[in-house]
């Protein structure tokens, strides 16, 4: 194996889910399913409204994810694939040092620099096509 | 919010990824990804040779999932949706009772009983038509 550095991931920060209504899902994650909704945001730039869901213990939380416009990226996931699984974030140090080292590798990032995410972090993304077919965000928290 | 009680889920335990060729996909979890193989398993039953992959500071794993048989439920999920996150699984104390918890609030499960899942577990599966489109997995751990 050519690659036993990695690029510096930490853990799984989130798993981002597909909503097209946010209160019914939210209802569903926090009554049926025990999580507590701990952050609400709207993303303008990304198209999106989100609540992040933290559970009892800690950990990986859920972010639920709806579209503001018909022309997002999550409004167009809900008409090809339907609600569900749509990404799986990890925690990295330093995102500009991660894409770079995937870059090296040859592996596509969605972005030239990193953008704004939830809550002040910087994040970016490994093309799903170079990553098994797994949207995998990059987020260096705020 | 009827439901305030939630079933008892304690923390996301995985995100399961359905892969064509599991040790491709390990080099790139544990190359590019720096997780680390902490288990690996064949579960003839559920027709699937799978891996658990952990990262640096713990917490949620990625549970890589291969076919072993064309009639899977993994086969047929990389037949129809292709490679990709095909389930999140999380931690309960009690299978059984988060089960009847969501039977009782007319939630079906996948399965009567709950069946031998990773090193000794005891799981059970949400429908996915209950779930907002996401197969949620429940683990009660060995
Ligand atoms: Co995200
Ligand atoms: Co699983």
């Amino acid at each position: 194996m050519t690659f036993t550095e990695g690029i510096g991931l930490r853990r799984i920060d989130h798993v981002g889910i597909a909503v097209p209504d946010l209160d019914a899902a939210l209802e569903w994650y926090e009554g049926a399913l025990g999580g507590r909704a701990v952050h609400r945001e709207v993303n303008e730039a990304q198209g999106v409204v989100e609540v992040m869901v933290a559970w009892p213990e800690g950990g990986a939380q859920v972010q639920l994810l709806a579209p503001l416009t018909p022309e997002s990226t999550i409004a167009k996931f809900l008409g090809t694939r339907g609600p569900g699984l749509q990404q799986l974030a990890f925690t990295v140090a330093d995102v500009e040092a991660a894409a770079a080292a995937l870059r090296a590798r040859g592996t596509r990032l969605l972005y030239e620099e990193a953008r704004e995410g939830t809550a002040g972090s910087r994040i970016n993304f490994v093309h799903p096509k170079d990553a098994g077919g797994v949207l995998v965000e990059l987020v260096q928290p705020a």
